[in-house]
């Protein structure tokens, strides 16, 4: 079964994409712990972190530098998180979270944005890169 | 200033390391949200994670991952998770924690462990690397 992961990166499921490569793919969480919250996933479906090989591991973390460095500038934050969890999606994910309190760090306080305000943030990231 | 990782490196401050190399250190949380819970730092004290170069922060997160696969074998758990947030101590730091339920990665619920146990902890996880 696909994850739903795999359903955004196929278009199955429509996302707020941030970047793309041939192997990796950028969007914005939708029910995101702070404005500017994004994912960073392979394409390939693989569920743990750390079961990826080290070549793959390393460049998706690259690229989630890079989307990181373009968050920084767009979004006001003190600096941005990144936080590999995955107990509820299969699929390899880094969360990268503009942090200003460690509330914002913890997956408890959400924030509700509308469709405008995420294609505003997806474009102002984007513009960074 | 010297940061309290810089002087944990300089042995100023004792801790349980885990791992060692030229250039990185782990050494187990003091105050761990889950047993295992484990640093990777940079010898180089620099603040945000984002502001190493690509080769220190690649090279960083490597280290990280040779840490996280060690854990996952000494410790039982679900899956490593990894988080990066540094608001608190400003010298880059991965925390790589041993997850079985999201409230781990949280940063609310905290372990204590006697210096026995965090000393076999240290050892079980060293033993696989």
């Amino acid at each position: 079964m696909s994850s739903i992961f795999t359903k955004i990166i196929s278009g199955e499921i429509p996302s707020y994409k941030v970047a793309e490569t041939e192997d990796f793919l950028a969007f914005l969480d939708i029910n995101p712990n702070a404005k500017g919250h994004t994912l960073c996933i392979p394409k390939k479906e693989v569920d743990k972190l750390f079961d990826l090989d080290e070549a793959s591991y390393t460049k998706l973390l690259q690229f989630s530098r890079k989307v990181a460095i373009a968050i920084e500038k767009a979004i006001e934050c003190k600096r941005v998180g990144m936080t590999v969890i995955g107990l509820e999606v299969p699929h390899a994910h880094v969360h990268l979270i503009p942090l200003n309190t460690m509330d914002n760090a913890r997956f408890i306080e959400k924030v509700k944005l509308s469709p405008e305000e995420f294609e505003a943030i997806a474009k102002a990231i984007n513009s960074y890169l």
